[in-house]
């Protein structure tokens, strides 16, 4: 069935012409913030700055039953096929990556889930005993892209107060030469392991960067062979262990956005922070997968939850994007992970049932920086722009590191939350200030996900949350979230302009074929700019 | 009169029932790539990949001529008080950010602008001295937040190539404790300068990070007054040259989010690049200014035809987000400076002239991060996704670092630029493909901004590009750009909910009275994860 065949989609239609008023006087009260409130693990989600009330609850919860949610979610861990899209050719794959963290002694999973994991273990086995071989290391750079290093980004920022050691941890990430000289100027490479991570082993950036790495090691005299590590998918074009100091392998189940708790995440991330905060992490991760799968009161299952209020606030009241802001100056990084999470995994339109095109939205754009700095620059939009933007605020109790102080009675901590709470509020009351300059509409929604502090445990939480809020909307839309089709014809369309770059670099013109010409007419714009010459070759070695 | 009561408008909404269809065989062509691109200084925009046809660029035209843009940006460099909204109390203030940066020898402006201009040169001569005295210091701390730091800290990574120095530059922006906790890891405040910087000499972030770091330094034995230096407004309250071993000034006419330029950038940036780079960076910044107000052929105004290019994606064709997508690893903090340049000065919704409601939509959402690295992130959503994404990418010819290679016949540098122009095309193109899982339905618009590389110049230029693409499309709204009073009721709450935190501190419970229900059931919620009790005191010294 599809998302607009459903019942509790034509009632929350209705519902949607006269959501709950939040600026209503006392509406927003005690009572309210503390009943729409559920809790899992260390994590608390405030919904009563939502726009919704029984009647919408209920009917999102019946949305979610009528997509079958739950047998989906059940499924996923299992490792049935769900990366599928009928009546089209598509990748036809299990999504693996709950399987290889679950951390059950006697696992009652699929025969296919418990071999991920047992190959999992492995790994990290095999990685303890290569963390304990590379003691004398003190940097590791990470060349990967997208999947390959976002999320493990995002964590190593969030958990860096956990850290016990000196090491550094770097990403080159992007193709810009930029980016890597400006790091080979900080390390030294003798003591620098190079972290190739590429799950297809032919990624365009990823082998470019790696050549250029072991140009620069072997013109050291330094054997390339001692100090490049690989995580590769099995058998991929790169896998050849002549050339590593070690090879990690993920499998072809895990996509790239979801990869951070596989190989991808544990090799950078248990050098930096030790294999004890990588189990913390795991464990996180893992109760939330089961969490996940808690289908005896929908609507206090976490990451339903958010995906549902989620769908209301996009497919009901019409907003395009949301804003995911954490007020932890450590989670700088956490909303780039999550652009990549939601929007490559849901930003779709194609049914996965009989490959149609769907008739509702899908992905917002997710955006958002820490708080309370976005207060400081874009949060006059959010209050009083023309759009309504959504937002969910994650906040801490406590600070990670030592030092804070009270200064006129209280902590920076306690400003900080108190700065988020007061933009819940804010932006749900409004207030209806005469001067229309000072006016502010309310009825803009927002959530809060508080947990007492962010630590590896709470953080790995966190993620599954992330990750199951996406996969629950999926399931709900009734896409593929774990494709990323969209990719592909900028990849083909790049190759065919890289080869008139090569073109031009070999006989130092353009080819004159009309085929070509649109193509052509970019890069003589590029010419211009230079005087009409090869200078992009002017600061080659 | 009023956006809707433009003839053009009408114009526009007709011819935005029809558009121009760019994946249409032979459409985008190399004939409309070369015609469709004009250039000022080092840069050029190309937007032959945008929807747009000769009748709705002059309808474009017209609308910028009917909002009078061309008069009233020539009143905000002269300095005329245009920051005010009519029939309602406002700010009342000039707007003056360049006005301090006219480097014109006989300036022909008026009294105001020319006296702000001398003013801003003397601050400059004083920092000049400044920094000859300071030589012994290697670390800056910039204690600022929103205006008093995002433009500064996006130029400094912009431009790091170009440092010559060891300096090292830091931002504890914000009131995170972990977050100064972490930088005072990295530094010896012996060699180190604290810069706080707040124009309102209010900010409770500023205030609260300055007087942390004050206890620190008396800590230490180290008198603040040695290493502490202030940027803020003349008189503002805490303007008392005795704490500071100098104090820079600005004034009320220049807006945070537009005071990169004056002294809030000036002394940081210069402090670690020099004050030749920063020279420069004015002149780029001058030049573009002056291009604003070329009123001969406004469709070969930069800023204009970009504000133009951008109000007919979010009007008519009625798209809500913007992603600004620097191809350079080195502009990665860009898009948060315009995040706030952007959405704090049109994320606004009442008319200048009369304070009434406007009609039509205004700031869309600033997003992005550099290209590549979105390719593998969230392009997917942005090729196939139900909403139509608009991009303005930035690109550039040649490197800033040595060391780029030629690796299978081209530089890392050529394939980045080829990826970029293969997202336009592939944008604009589509692809028919008859699998509905790859197909692409094109007419997703683009433009790009190409310069030969990035300096300090370049940078200068493109900063003021995007300050007067905000401006002009500010007036073509018809709204105030240079306030912001939607972040004001925040604050307000914010003050009342630290209260309560100080009051359960003093108390060891909170008040019980009925108007604080509803902040107190926030601060109970907390407590709940702490087992509550006061823990968020526990971590203190």
């Amino acid at each position: 069935m599809k998302f607009e065949e459903y019942k509790s989609v034509a009632e929350l239609e209705q519902l949607a012409k006269n959501p709950p008023d939040l600026t209503k006087e006392g509406f927003l009260n005690e009572k309210r913030v503390k009943e729409y409130a559920i809790s899992f693990g260390k994590w608390r989600l405030l919904y009563g700055t939502e726009r919704v009330d029984e009647k919408i609850c209920k009917a999102l919860k019946t949305l979610a039953l009528e997509a079958k949610v739950f047998e989906k979610m059940s499924k996923m861990q299992n490792m049935e096929v769900m990366n599928y899209v009928n009546n089209c050719e598509s990748e036809q794959r299990r999504v693996g990556h709950t399987a290889i963290r679950d951390l059950e002694k006697n696992r009652k999973t699929s025969d296919f889930a418990r071999e991920a994991a047992e190959d999992y273990q492995s790994e990290l086995r095999k990685l303890k005993a290569f963390l304990e071989k590379t003691e004398k290391f003190n940097a590791m750079i990470v060349v990967g892209i997208g999947g390959s290093y976002l999320g493990t980004e995002a964590v190593y920022h969030a958990l860096k107060a956990e850290q016990r050691n000196a090491k550094k941890l770097y990403f080159a990430s992007n193709i810009d030469p930029d980016k890597v000289q400006s790091i080979l100027k900080e390390v030294d490479p003798k003591q620098t392991l190079i972290a190739i991570v590429s799950k297809s082993g032919g990624t365009l950036e990823i082998k470019a960067q790696e050549e250029l790495l072991r140009k620069r090691y072997a013109a050291l005299k330094l054997n390339p062979k001692d100090y490049f590590v690989l995580v590769t998918g099995k058998a991929s074009p790169m896998d050849n262990p002549s050339l590593f100091l070690e090879v990690f392998y993920m499998w072809d189940y895990i996509g790239g956005r979801f990869s951070v708790s596989s190989m991808v995440g544990a090799l950078p991330l248990a050098f930096v922070l030790g294999m004890q905060v990588w189990e913390e992490f795991l464990k996180g991760l893992y109760e939330m997968d089961r969490h996940a799968l808690e289908k005896k009161e929908p609507l206090k299952n976490l990451p339903l939850l958010g995906a549902l209020l989620g769908i209301w606030n996009r497919n009901f009241l019409k907003m395009d994007t949301l804003a995911i802001i954490p007020y932890a100056q450590a989670m700088n990084y956490w909303s780039a992970h999550l652009q990549q999470l939601f929007m490559e995994s849901n930003g779709k339109s194609v049914s996965q049932d009989d490959a149609t095109f769907v008739k509702h939205e899908t992905s917002p754009v997710i955006w958002g920086t820490v708080g309370t700095e976005g207060q400081h620059a874009y949060h006059q939009c959010i209050h009083q722009g023309t759009d309504t933007i959504p937002l969910e605020f994650i906040g801490f109790a406590t600070p990670q590191r030592e030092g804070d102080m009270v200064i006129e009675g209280t902590t920076n901590q306690e400003k900080l939350i108190a700065n988020l709470f007061a933009q819940a509020i804010a932006l749900a009351k409004g207030d209806k200030n005469k001067n229309p300059n000072k006016y502010f509409s309310g009825n803009r929604p927002s959530r809060i996900l508080l947990a007492e502090t962010l630590d590896a445990y709470t953080l790995g939480a966190l993620l599954a949350y992330h990750e199951h809020y996406v996969a629950f909307q999926g399931f709900i839309w009734g896409i593929n979230s774990f494709d990323q089709e969209g990719v592909q014809l900028g990849k083909v369309l790049a190759t065919n302009m890289i080869e008139l770059f090569k073109y031009k670099r070999e006989k130092g013109c353009l080819p004159k074929d009309s085929t070509s010409s649109l193509n052509r007419a970019f890069i003589e714009e590029l010419d211009l700019l230079q005087g009409g010459n090869l200078k992009s070759a002017k600061k080659l070695a």
